[in-house]
């Protein structure tokens, strides 16, 4: 792209780092940035710096939080003794969307994914273990996305979890095999909190 | 969007007020920042906040410009004495990325349009006659999207140079009417420029 303004042009480039954004809409966002007053570009500026200098990982569930525990873990009306595993941290806010949770969270960080090298340790494993050995934990959801590292993932930690007495259960496989748990819309996801079943139920069905 | 966290909701907030980004596109963005090294999220603020703070728009044509004067008005390779007017930036840009034209431009930053509330006052034309008597001006292109907008303003220009001894000339009429000239692609830009008319036989077929 011929861009004559060095300025514009490093905008542009910046822009266009970001996952499915071109170069054609990075030039058309920042000339729509172009327009705005001063301050609203600086606010959008602070707020991404702020976001990725000061944000932190709750040492307790791996959720973002703004303070060393997450609000999630630190509210009281929240029933602690539930805790929902998810993959990542878009999982939980798309469960906080359905509403129908009131539970806690734990979030691993991934899936155990031997092509991709990923494997129990990289994972947000032994925390769990230990928060199960810590805190009065009397039931384990499974929020996996229902693939092949999902169910590995699930598999791996429900023997983790036989030395304990737990129940764990999964969200109903209302999702089809190999579908991202993210974009499934709201209803099919709060159904599937709802008719959640128990794991063994469902690594029967492998 | 249920997000338990202030500093990642403020991104996103910010980040959807651009056009085109949702909330999801939004978060999406803001979590791939996430995972970014700091220096590098950084770098993208900065790069908004010096283009909005430092950018200039060019004395003599109102094109972006780093200085006081753009690139393109500054190169002594570019002939001088043909002048392309645009309805904006973006036009420029387009037209560069041909590769076909080597004169200067003159952007006028809109189209008359009173249906809008735009008349010929507001735009950049007072400074076209001005810059027509100054300097040496032999040819003026019209690159304007085809559009009622488009021809008004071309027909209001005309009439204006008719004073002065320019060939005016549009560029070829290969865009469908009603078109937006920026999403033209670059071939039949490039032949537009190419195949361009006397602006007498373009007003003749009104």
């Amino acid at each position: 792209m011929h861009i004559h303004s060095t300025l514009l042009d490093n905008a542009v480039t910046e822009l266009s780092k970001l996952p499915s954004i071109g170069k054609k809409t990075a030039l058309r966002l920042v000339l729509h940035l172009l327009k705005k007053e001063k301050a609203e570009v600086e606010k959008l500026a602070e707020a991404l710096i702020n976001m990725r200098n000061n944000i932190q990982f709750c040492s307790q569930c791996g959720n973002i939080s703004d303070e060393a525990q997450c609000s999630i873990c630190l509210n009281p009306q929240r029933q602690s003794h539930t805790v929902c595993i998810v993959e990542s941290i878009r999982d939980v806010i798309a469960i906080e969307n359905t509403q129908q949770y009131n539970g806690v969270y734990h979030v691993l960080g991934g899936l155990i994914s031997p092509l991709d090298g990923v494997g129990p340790d990289q994972l947000n494993i032994e925390c769990l273990l230990k928060r199960i050995q810590q805190q009065q934990i009397d039931e384990i959801i499974f929020a996996i996305s229902p693939t092949i590292q999902g169910d590995t993932t699930i598999f791996y930690i429900q023997k983790k979890l036989q030395a304990y007495n737990i129940t764990t259960t999964s969200i109903a496989r209302g999702i089809a095999f190999g579908g991202e748990l993210e974009y499934a819309d709201e209803m099919t996801l709060a159904k599937s909190i709802r008719n959640r079943l128990p794991v063994n139920q469902l690594v029967n069905t492998f």
